[in-house]
């Protein structure tokens, strides 16, 4: 990490070898576009990297369909290339009828224990959540519930991460909330990493537009000038308590 | 203004061949870094855009001296490249000791009566004025004297624009405040003029960092991206009566 | 529109004949009570305005009784008093059952893609939905459906409208969120046309209080006075591109 | 009330005796934690204090199974601690399946017309509701229905209370949304009373941890110092009409 | 005071007959446009109001000359109109050279301690400030001191006022801040009186515009229709300890 | 730093041994009530703290005078008991007439350049500064300033801090401004470190109210059990970039 005006730091908020890190994700490629070259930084030093996938549904989509199959697939290259430990897809909606945002209970509680990769099997030191501002209501309602999942409990409970941010969504720019993007991530070393796995989503990206990779190389880009670095990501920190 | 993906319109807001614009800018160059292109844009389609620059200091300054005569020649040269139609720089602080936000009311009488370049003499159709959370004391007081400058008055007495935005100063993201920007004006076919603007500024650009035209190009890239285009620039709508 | 201290402009941001507006309304009544005026202004300078309703339903109100049949005619009768060019309620409750804020994904595709009136048939330039904050639980489910559906897509997918804004529900200001209403619309020549519209809704209007024509008389010749006109609408603009 | 600094007043916001108040809450415990001290201060004066209860479920819990039949115990021992008048709790959840937040309209509906304890039957003078920025998504969903349910009826049709006030849920200090404790109520001489309904909740509260005594006074006791009493509850005045 | 929806109080917050409230106005006017009403329902039921104008200056006016003299009479005129028990305009400027915004600290002591009307001579249980959000320099000014006038002191060592509220100015909806207008007052009763102390300042006051008395009577209009009553006024309630 | 709920770091964000902080305050003392806990804890690891306080005048003061020459041996004292490397005040202020929120440049050019402790000479990874929302004049002046001074420079030039936080200062719950509290580091050990660093204020100090150990107790026991530890304290973290 060498930077010109800033002397920035080698760990990320101190985040450390064999720390844990828990990234909730709404859908398949949520993980990459928002926070994928923060996730390959922190594995990449160490640090273990655990996604928890929503939800994927089988169904027609604007430009082609969504079959739930293959999106796996490409869920599981695209942690691959950003160093992921573990990571699983929680809801195969192979109907397309489940409605994300009416299930804000069971969200809680599959996010506080889902058997694979959950707070509970997981033990966190760090949330990663979508941020309150997404205009998409399935991440509104991850959101929340990530939120609520995240609060203090008494000790010996249940786990409960001191780090808690939130990561963009994809045209996240398009909110009617200001959110405090105060966290910035340098990671211009790992722009190689989240390209790749940005092109791992081949039935998600697009050629041009809010869904292509060089959409997300101008965001990530200009994120990287307010730090003055190549590349950067930003985050809002809801909870950092040390 | 070719796009993609939204239908853009030929006129930014409304704005039409003859209108009158004020742009009020705390020093010479933020009349460039922040809004340059949308002023290249409405200059090349007729309406008439006057700059009021507020002030330049004889003094010391990081990375060099500021020499007023020498800084006088580049917003000129700025002003020619945008198509700026009437400019002028307010106060020439030869000593070095004027400290703007001291004079809040000479700074709203300023923009409300300058004998060359204000409301009085260019009764303009829009006001642009820097954003308000800009971390620069003397863009917040520049900010809101133009905010109060801009209220509306009785018939006769003043002259009151209908359009009033907020635009971006440099390294304005560096900011504690959230700010609605919510106007994206299409600039893609302006960022040569605007690139030619910035090179005329040849003693306050740098050659990277935060003052290097590589900079401004990501900002007005993202803020591209935000609505499918090449270059945008974005603002804060305080006033749209139409 | 002449006005003593402003001197307004003839059209509406920019919009002119021939271009498309859709107004999402949740029930019948509330694409006049909040924007009639201006979609009435719209509508006589040759603007094509469509209205897609959300919902009516079958059953007890306080102070009285809802027969969709009776509101589809009230409907008819105040788009036509706008001037609107198309309109459609899309749900007819029959049950009184029908819960629109447990329906948000089914809400995101009715906007996009209703097959009479909706982003898809009519491609508009500018799209109007409640503002964010009304207390409604039905209007703000479809504000955040409305948002989602005004994203930026890719070219040839989907229409996206590049105006879109928030306007007023009855009693808004009752609100817990501060929103922020830049955009102001001088009402006065239509107010006769939007007095006429309201008063087409003889099952929903009162004598007085909240759902009274003198009570919007009074928020209309308010925000009026803001811009020194009769009458005015407001709106918050989420987004203005050109 | 005596103080030292502010001169206070022997009146919460100006109630009297006889004057009625209703609560809200979301579950049992909900209107001990946030403003029991506050409820315990107006039963003293001969204010009515009503509580509706939304709702409790038989299931499990961490640390622990939750009881309806004892819950219901428990809430009415808080209660009789606080010298409310009447109390209820509306949805006993036998199953364990009832999600509150997709009950929006049955929610409002409650609120207003519950035969037992609501609006309808208090005709209240004071709403107290749960405030907007809580975690829980119960909590959101009773703020946004008691919201709802406050807005201003016409005359004759429904009650319409002119304070509203949203209170503190437990745990409330993790939020992303930061509102406007703008109330504080001396709550120094009724801190016993408070503590003693806590004590009911058995199955509720723990030794250590946010759910614990000691946690709710350090609370109440940091809202005191910035009042400079010994105790005090903070509160958002949604709504101060007199 | 009866309204038909709500069942307003007899006292504004709990005031009583000889409780002391205390009014900072940046001008000869601004307690009457803003709070004018709501000071003249005070008096009438017997609350002092005391009222300490920080300025009055001689100088050239857009629309004439202000002359301090003639001022003064104006303010005794409207401050005798709405039944103040005393007043005094703190700082004559006849040099018209004072520039209110510059001298922070000096206004924090005269709200504190000027030897006629101030927090040590009236010892208030209310205190009227400007809003934070008004546009005029002078307005935020005196809100900055007022609010740091206000913080609670030591017992013993300076009088702490128990409310502290936020009243609009003039144009004050020409503001880039959204507050929380929370408090409103029905002031229909006393509209008369403030229209009377409007008129007293007729060097001030115009025929049409945002300074007219019509101008006035329509935002008091749209804030009754908030509550349901002819007229009203709103306040921000910063503080409200009890 | 045991914690029963979180499983705290033993670094506070990251900082490690013979990193350097700087800390800006308004006046002696103001380093100590708010972040006084985490300066001494990042001392006793190692971590380089040192203070610039900006100003001290002789004057008359509510309870009391305050005598230059006292205060500094108070904050000589307070900075020994929280290990603070080094420490000096600015601008001694003899005649009790320098007003610091007029000096707004010099402010800047002070934090940024002092000759003993700055920007310049320090070099610090971290930058503390009182939080925006203060409602005391010279710390809003000196808040300013400092996030002016910190904005991202170009490399060489100057050196810009990658972690900027915001402390509280004391009455700071009195405030207009919500703002996001998301740091929080646990003092619970150092509790005894910032009470002897009280106690060295004694011409500071009170026995009772705002400025007394008790409150400051209250307020960090408070911060404490929002993360379930015996003493927090918060911070804003305006810029956290690694």
């Amino acid at each position: 990490m060498t930077s010109a005006a800033l002397a920035l730091s080698d760990s990320v908020l101190g985040l450390r070898p064999d720390d844990r890190v828990l990234v909730v994700a709404p859908h398949p490629d949520d993980e990459t576009i928002g926070p994928g070259g923060t996730l390959a930084r922190l594995s990449a030093t160490g640090v273990a990297v655990h996604v928890l996938c929503v939800t994927v549904r089988r169904g027609r989509m604007y430009g082609g369909a969504s079959d739930p199959f293959l999106r796996e697939q490409e869920f599981a290259k695209a942690c691959a290339a950003l160093g992921v430990r573990s990571s699983v897809i929680a809801w195969i909606d192979e109907t397309g009828t489940v409605d994300v945002c009416n299930r804000q209970r069971e969200l809680v509680d599959l996010i506080e224990r889902h058997e694979e990769v959950s707070l509970a099997t997981v033990d966190p030191v760090a949330l990663f959540i979508p941020s309150a501002g997404g205009y998409h209501q399935d991440h509104q309602a991850v959101h929340r519930a990530g939120f609520a999942a995240a609060r203090v409990h008494p000790a010996g409970l249940k786990p409960t991460p001191r780090i808690v941010l939130g990561y963009r969504g994809v045209e996240d720019r398009w909110s009617a909330e200001n959110e405090s993007w105060w966290v910035h991530v340098d990671t211009t070393a790992y722009w190689p990493a989240k390209e790749e796995a940005l092109r791992a989503y081949g039935s998600q990206m697009r050629a041009a537009g809010p869904r292509s990779i060089e959409h997300v190389d101008r965001i990530d880009s200009a994120a990287g000038a307010s730090i003055d670095v190549g590349h950067a990501e930003s985050f809002v920190p809801y909870r950092l308590a040390c």
